[in-house]
């Protein structure tokens, strides 16, 4: 591996990039405005490579039909994005309203529609606005440093945008990450969450870039659960412009594992900002499961347990309730020898093979207060870890979804 | 098939077929004690042929383990029930533990240890209170009216007792189905639920009991959720002791049919028992999948629909937010096509053909604010049906579950 440095970038954003603008207005589509935006738009001043991972749910938002058919030739330019209106199971008008924002855009900016992909958040089964969206696309002005505007916009019940960036340089090539995430409910993502654009000013073979998304992805968004509802929305989109002219990245090249690890470490960010702003949450959740016979068993007992509502509540009261996670790993359907089993609350061991410990209450209570809950489970079968985020469950989060459309 | 009648017996028990005596005592495990009962025994006058289905969680409570060992040769004569503790994650000492409850409540009523099924709820990862337990079950008197009793010595967070008994008469034949249930948190049953009881005074097949249990659970306490978490001590029992002296029910026999029927109705009323007493629940969710490829598909979207944490929390703040609804059919794996898809609510339609209807929402409000509310999704894709049972989602769910050993 050749020299590397990765560092985040003070305030870093989505146009932190070279030759990334943004923008975004108040459409008026959103009904309980926060922060006052609702519609924005992602653009790149020179042609991207573009590749993107989307939902897995059968019911897919039109606009992430239509994003999906754009991409497949692994270009796009521009990104427009609302929130207050999902465009899910919306049929044919959905499909044509999702095409006219897309229009539009190109129209203003002076591309080919082809090149604009469309993202949709909010309340599912009504039609988008139209008025409004015509109205709003008109009014936003792109500027390089409208990356935080951008993030504000597509905010729903988030609390807070979600941004970041880092700054790579590894052997002679020097170049930017940026990304912005939004997403508070119906957070399961199953191939990408619901939204997050990434951008990158490095030269990139699309197969590459591919590759590395799907990775990035994997340790990070797809292990995020805030309450086990995957979205038809959920997509995560990376652009890069190769406006840096670095020698391109591709697999094998010097500098592909270098900027795995930037992007990882963006993804990472992002996934844990998500989960610690989960509906109604106080606190972020961070399991880890290890010595687990392969990587897949370990990611599915830790999504399991990140995500069972008893272990999530539990974390909520600071209730030292530790057997609710053995209920959950033993639900898991991966494989478990309860004798084998360590159990650690950051570091308090609580079960050290298979027997529960003696425990300082307070110092458990402590820990569960944290805005970091740390879990550890050591299943001593095998070799292999992965970690997973969540939040607590908050008597908020309910109220939160029960008076959403209301 | 023979003529038939299937009657609810009013106030009906576990111990309202012949020969079934119960009754229960407060040994204080239960801290916060309702109904001041925590410890309580099931008895047959006479052996009884017996067949149970169990937790699929890895982590099996010691009760589980050997009650399952104790009904390998398909006999059993008495259950010993605990609440306030669930003796699992308690290694060697909750086996022998388990085994001690079984031996003093044999030697009690005289006779064998290997008739005595053992059945603990309540907290995980606590050591059974040996020393409360041996002086309860000295304490216990079994009478033939006892049933009430061991119903409320099982609840935990429980409000109500689950209980029902069925007169069946099938030809010549007279017999009788008593069952209880428990369970009101941790209830996502995958082969039984936390717990139910079930006695027949019938003559039976031990095979034909087997076969005749595994189908009403099938479509009763399988297609209840209440929060997705499985819990390590969920068992079913069903135990005939055939004290009418009926010609044995065997599959293919004249009574078989109107036997399953009889025993899938006590099960579908104690699974209706356990979704409206869901923890923090103020209603019932009923949802019909119908139109389905098979009923395996049709089973799976009924389910991920009622477990649907956003479809359950939009019922409790009876919010018209029908797209949840179809996000989680959309995500549940099962094909979908959104063009064909019919949604009910009750009476109302609100999507026909995949388009959304127009729809009064002073009276959706007002169904979703029944005591009972029934969603009806019909896929069109095909002929098959299951109904799932569920609650909403509340705020005092969260608040019992965050305090729960506190």
């Amino acid at each position: 591996m050749v020299e590397a440095k990765i560092e985040f970038i003070p305030e870093g954003s989505i146009t932190s990039p070279q030759g990334f603008h943004a923008g975004a207005t108040y459409a008026g589509i959103k009904k309980k405005v926060k922060d006052g935006l609702d519609l924005g738009i992602l653009f790149s001043e020179a042609p991207c490579v573009a590749t993107a991972l989307f939902t897995t749910n059968r019911i897919k938002a039109a606009p992430v039909v239509l994003s999906q058919q754009r991409l497949q030739e692994g270009r796009a330019r521009a990104v427009v994005v609302n929130s207050g209106c999902a465009n899910a199971f919306t049929g044919e008008q959905g499909l044509a309203d999702a095409a006219e924002m897309a229009d539009l855009v190109a129209k203003g900016i002076g591309i080919s529609p082809e090149e604009v992909l469309v993202a949709s958040t909010g309340v599912i089964g009504l039609p988008l606005p139209m008025k409004l969206i015509r109205e709003g696309i008109d009014q936003i002005i792109l500027s390089a440093d409208g990356g935080h505007e951008l993030a504000r916009a597509m905010m729903t019940t988030d609390t807070v945008p979600k941004e970041t960036a880092v700054a790579v340089s590894a052997g002679e090539s020097r170049f930017t990450i940026g990304g912005v995430a939004k997403g508070s409910g119906m957070i399961h993502p199953n191939l990408a969450t619901l939204f997050c654009f990434l951008t990158t000013d490095a030269v990139m073979d699309l197969d590459f870039l591919k590759l590395a998304l799907r990775k990035a992805v994997d340790i990070s968004f797809n292990m995020v659960s805030i309450d086990g509802d995957t979205s038809p929305n959920d997509m995560v989109v990376l652009m890069a412009n190769g406006l840096v002219g670095n020698d391109p990245i591709w697999q094998g090249s010097e500098q592909a594992e270098v900027f795995q690890q930037a992007l990882d470490q963006v993804c990472i960010y992002l996934a844990e900002s998500i989960a610690s702003d989960g509906e109604g949450a106080s606190k972020l959740i961070e399991v880890t499961v290890s010595g687990a016979p392969g990587v897949a068993e370990a990611k599915l007992a830790a999504r399991t347990i990140v995500s069972s509502p008893l272990v999530k509540a539990a974390v909520h009261g600071e209730d030292p309730n530790w057997g609710r996670i053995m209920s959950a790993v033993g639900r898991s359907g991966v494989e478990v020898v309860e004798s084998k089993i360590d159990l650690y609350l950051g570091n308090i061991c609580l079960v050290k093979s298979g027997c529960p410990l003696a425990f300082d209450k307070q110092e458990v209570v402590k820990a569960l207060g944290d805005s970091k809950v740390l879990i550890n489970l050591q299943l001593n079968l095998g070799t292999a870890t992965a970690t997973a985020w969540g939040c607590d469950l908050s008597e908020e989060y309910v109220t939160i979804n029960s008076q959403y459309t209301t």
